[in-house]
């Protein structure tokens, strides 16, 4: 994990690109402070309810990249400007102006960064003039101050080996390039322009005028990484620990990992199941319930008998550490550090 | 929900079998006191640690129908057995020998249910000559007392409407009754039969011979038994409350629910994606990422706007409850309890 931590450290740093790192991963402040201490800008989060858990853990300066609206939410996130440096998404007007109206009444400015639909049929607002047009009428809003442009392209067509990850991830850098440069071309004075996720962040952060890059799973890896190739599987440093319970073929394996453990995410890889041996990435965990894990065991690991313990790369970094209260850290086999997930399941 | 659990209640009262509720589903022991109240056995679990919060709550008639074999969970299972009335299961020799050893040297008697594999490629012994086998081995290892067969036969072929659903439930029950003659026949005293999930557990419980049916999701149905008919719409009792943050397109409305709040189980029925809204079933949750919920909305939902509050019925309950921390119970539109989801997680 540290090294993975530092790796991408120093790529952005050869870039030009500040890092703010999505904790929705790891959930963790203690792991946020540890890449704060490699030089990220600050992190990257969804919920005003993570935040607060960050916040309380000193961990200020985070950019929600995410439209908040719900009365409720508007009215914590108001509150914890208060203590801490946010900076907000939006992507409609009727979004922007309930947040205008929530910071004018709660007498707070806020920085905000318009999403660009990347294509990936989510949220966002599409480039062009529809982005200009909305973008005019959030800087006339009061109590906001529209900052820059974010967006996610999401992995799909990254998939298919480097050149094309490659170019993928520089296709979304320069469409947030573009779509900053349309608005600075209205008068906006856009300084921020936010890229990237795991497999996207080094490509998009090379385009020039991309400030800020904003990976997560970086940090441990999962199997879907792996498979696109966008991690190789020597860095994934996040296991799930579980027992083999049952033996009722040859070729197939029980363990008590399932749903519950791993995330039912699907394989961004078809035919892949929800994760893999790490002692034998030919195994695959092809069933799942929401306690059991059924392995088609590979050659290698034919001979799993019941009691047997193995290590799971789950599909989904970032679902799977959301099911779990602590996270173990290991060093040269040695158990380090116990992190409690502190902002588990905060979807507020 | 209430009457959810009335209606099982009284269909097992009138077939003649036991209802031992899967816990799982809602992991609150308030709400398996409601079961109990209802006329319950007791409950199902999987994991030890699932038992030790129920039996904290002082619910302590337990089925654990899962296989403990792993060093630690056998050791908290023995401690847990001098509390708390437990049955526990085996499907292998080397799983039984494991858990007759522990309860030896913890010094008690552990209930066993041999479990029976009914076709789903998970565990469970095959019917016929390996049970008998096995159930012999069991029969004579120490501190184990082997009282029953039990399986699960997941839900597959029994979509395809009330027949067929009836048919795969009634062979569900047929294949453990007979599974338990044959143990009968070379002299084991088998007395319970333990059948179903919540698509099955009525036809399989109107077979002679079933003692006890284990239906979990029946408490609050969800897409999947509805998609299956199982359940009616109307009898769904479970709602992920979220609020739309975005409308980026005419028939696309993004909402603040995703896999960290509806799970990312797959719908039994393809083309449903994960979910849909109760005010409309024809809107469905066809996108999923972590935090948002991507609706492809239905004639009726166009007019949905920012900031609008919807509820979604998920795929799957169980899963979906997995990821909170509290249910709020409400009736007559007003809401009377808060509940803890008190074995949340508890995967050891």
């Amino acid at each position: 994990m540290t090294s993975n931590i530092e790796r991408m450290a120093v790529a952005a740093r050869e870039l030009g690109v500040r890092v703010r790192p999505h904790a929705k991963t790891h959930k963790v402040p203690e792991i946020a402070r540890l890449q704060l201490a490699a030089g990220a800008t600050g992190i990257t989060l969804a919920k005003v309810s993570e935040a607060e858990v960050f916040a309380d853990a000193g961990i200020e300066n985070v950019f929600l990249a995410y439209q908040v609206v719900a009365p409720a939410a508007l009215e914590r996130l108001v509150r914890l400007a208060g203590r801490a440096k946010l900076r907000c998404a939006v992507d409609s007007c009727a979004g922007a102006e309930l947040l205008s109206r929530a910071a004018k009444d709660g007498g707070i400015e806020l920085e905000v960064m318009l999403e660009i639909d990347l294509g990936i049929g989510r949220t966002g607002a599409r480039a062009g003039a529809p982005a200009c047009e909305l973008a005019q009428r959030i800087a006339d809003l009061p109590s906001l101050r529209l900052v820059g442009v974010y967006g996610f392209r999401g992995f799909a067509a990254s998939a298919d080996g480097p050149a094309a990850r490659e170019a993928w991830g520089r296709a979304e850098g320069e469409a947030l390039v573009s779509a900053a440069e349309d608005l600075r071309s209205i008068g906006l004075p856009i300084t921020e322009v936010s890229a990237g996720s795991t497999p996207t962040a080094l490509p998009a952060g090379s385009v020039p005028g991309v400030t800020e890059i904003r990976p997560g799973q970086y940090l441990f890896g999962c199997a879907n990484v792996v498979a696109q190739g966008a991690m190789q599987a020597e860095q994934v440093a996040l296991f799930a620990q579980a027992t083999v319970i049952s033996r009722p073929a040859d070729d197939r394996a029980v363990v008590d990992a399932g749903s519950k453990t791993l995330s039912s995410d699907a394989s961004w890889q078809p035919g892949r199941g929800f994760g893999y041996l790490a002692s034998d990435p030919a195994t695959l965990v092809m069933g799942l319930w929401e306690e059991h894990g059924v392995l088609r065991l590979g050659e290698r690991s034919k001979g799993l008998r019941v009691g047997d313990r193995v290590s799971i790369v789950p599909n989904h970094v970032c679902s799977a550490i959301n099911l779990h209260e602590r996270l173990i850290g290991v060093r040269d086999d040695r158990i380090e550090v116990t992190w409690k997930i502190a902002a588990r399941g905060r979807i507020e």
